[in-house]
């Protein structure tokens, strides 16, 4: 029993290594969990039979002796839908094991109104277009989403949206509904998702103390401490959109307090700062200042600057209390960045103690604007790689067709 | 060997709960262990022959059935030196197994001047004197520090004391030298110190999430994120004092900054608020302000305000950020929260999103002044608690006396 227990906590384990890093020899695999020989190839050998991993010869390395072969992740067979409800797009995709986007889906998303039934329809739509045009020995084994959102862990309920006016929505539930694969959705916080996307695949690759910016209307935070996400009591910590940076005369926020940062960061505050009309709004808006100030424009360099020292406080007061190894901003923070880089850069000089500041380093997102899609798809991947031998249905011919519409019901750890 | 590794470990876990709860029954410790009678048995039998802990009949329950008997920890044989550097004292105590302070040694600290050999030869003078106090068959296991600066993990090197003017200071290692008791010493910050002792014995008991507040001259932080002290990539995390909470005037910061939070509710804002000379500093003076607005001078209740509201900018800015259960107040922010407590709850209303507001509390510190040296006892007993049977002499004939001048050489974990 612990020896069958062991064995599929080993194969869980090795299965995330190949799909985290890639291709990995036998050997690598035997010195990465301390195991010898015979026991990676048993492993091996039983994730190959079921189809979960490709062994292969790897190409000649010019050395003697025979080879260790090489372990891949099967992504052609083994995939997870992922999904993305950001403040400006749909998105779904389907997503190979490996952390590979094969297929994917997107549709603008109005700024006002949609509700939990219009978003809902649209990504079930999308969802089972990319289910049906996946090859017919694939398997669908978890499905992921990401929502600019408050959400409550464990069950997907949307508690609070802001930018969609949601409250209590239960956008999990009603998306696995009507996607009708008989498999649960996990939805995450797109900030909270950037961050461990951002970790595992992106800018912060073997740090385990990360600062992840969201920006777009406002600022969503996804914070790892000591390798896991900050949770907090309930699960609602990394608000630090709503850090309070300028007390004095700060600009109102949606939460009702005034001077957070998302309120003198996000993207109306830019906007304002640039002199562009109240009508025009959104990622184009945010990148047509940053070109402007790229091309010497004086009111978009201002604007830029102005908005650049609020967020180098609220970063310099970040990087005092985490003193992360890496600050990552993504969203519409990838665009404002660059040209904001030296004021937070001098902030964070005035401001951060030296042994904190001495080995910061500050990122664009690495993934881009998919950090939240692939962080939803890592979602997505959690239960298979916890115990890939019980999600993953035995005996599985490798190359047999098995119909991608018969997968199987599994649940969602408690 | 798997065996005698799974032996030792139970027996640092049995000792730990009656370390941290006092006294519990065989039962109890069953049940909290998940370990059956005849092992729960094993374990208090072999610690009590080495005498660390005592079993006992309990006092007569009125119900039928032989009573388990108690485990209670020996804190007359095993204890350890704890000395606490604040702004304002040095202290020094001998601290029972159990956690009870048995002993203690305490001198006023000048604010000014006292370099590294000065501080030293006093807390090495009670610390002997302590040593030499204790009864026969007692035994010292460790030492442990607790320092009001900046201090590097592991060695305990003082990499900042910005109250001392200390800077990369071997107090560790130098006090140890000065003991002569063939023990290392562990040292930590004094907020972290405290935070943690807050966490295991005081107003943080049973939470995993917790935000401890250290105020004197500056004010420093412990952060307790998922039961473990918030540490960063360097062990530098936690500044929450250097939060700026005021960028337009803020008072100047003692790292070179303006509007830290420090600066604006540490000591010396408070006593500059209430109108007093600028002769007057120390608890003292924080006291008697406290005390006028008990009895309703209007400065000093302005003062308290004035102050309350940028403490509860950053209180708020923190529990956005960690989603705490509990917030606790220590040093001489004991003194000042409650006639400041109005403000801060205020501040909290308007600016911390509800999910995370619901559920926190706000709490002086339980331990009081002790916090800081409470946490440097459990740092000095983290060797024993990790593998008593090692740590511990065997075979210690229980009621034999020792010489208590004749303690092993241990070695701190790397």
């Amino acid at each position: 029993m612990v020896q069958e227990q062991s064995r599929r906590h080993n194969a869980g384990t090795l299965l995330r290594h190949v799909h985290v890093d890639g291709p990995l020899s036998r050997a690598e695999l035997g010195e990465r969990m301390g195991l010898n020989r015979s026991t990676i190839m048993a492993l091996t050998t039983e994730l190959s039979r079921v189809g979960l991993v490709r062994e292969e010869s790897p190409v000649d390395t010019g050395r003697a002796g025979r080879p260790s072969l090489m372990v891949r992740p099967a992504s052609d067979r083994c995939y997870v839908l992922a999904f993305d409800v950001a403040v400006d797009r749909l998105v779904a995709a389907r997503v190979g094991l490996g952390g590979t986007i094969l297929d994917r889906r997107e549709a603008v998303r109005p700024r006002a109104g949609p509700d939990l039934h219009d978003v809902v329809m649209v990504l079930a739509r999308f969802g089972r277009q990319l289910h049906r045009a996946a090859p017919s020995g694939a398997r669908c084994v978890g499905v992921g989403a990401s929502y600019c959102g408050m959400i409550r862990p464990g069950d997907g309920m949307v508690r609070y949206g802001p930018d969609l006016g949601w409250v209590d929505q239960a956008f999990g539930d009603e998306l696995g509904r009507r996607l009708g694969l008989g498999l649960p959705v996990a939805v995450g916080n797109e900030a909270h998702l950037g961050a461990q996307a951002e970790q595992r695949r992106g800018a912060g690759v073997g740090l385990d103390n990360l600062i992840y910016l969201h920006g777009d209307v406002g600022v969503g935070g996804g914070i790892i401490v000591g390798g896991r996400l900050l949770g907090g009591d309930g699960g609602y910590g990394c608000e630090l959109g709503h850090m309070v940076v300028n007390p004095y005369d700060g600009r109102p926020c949606g939460c009702g307090s005034h001077g957070c940062l998302e309120a003198e960061v996000g993207e109306r505050a830019l906007l304002d700062a640039a002199g562009r009309p109240a009508e025009l709004f959104g990622r184009d808006a945010v990148r047509s200042v940053a070109d402007d100030a790229d091309r010497g424009d004086p009111a978009a360099r201002e604007a830029l600057r102005r908005v650049g020292d609020w967020l180098g406080i609220g970063v310099a007061n970040l990087i005092n209390l985490f003193n992360p190894g890496v600050v990552v901003f993504g969203g519409m923070l990838c665009d404002l960045y660059p040209g904001a880089a030296a004021q937070v850069r001098g902030r964070i000089a005035r401001n951060v103690l030296p042994v904190a500041r001495e080995s910061v380093r500050l990122r664009t997102a690495a993934l881009g604007d998919d950090a939240t899609l692939v962080g939803a798809a890592e979602l997505g991947f959690a239960r298979l790689l916890d115990d890939p031998l019980a999600v993953w249905p035995d005996p599985a011919p490798p190359d047999a067709g098995v119909p991608s519409s018969a997968p199987p019901a599994p649940r969602l750890p408690a």
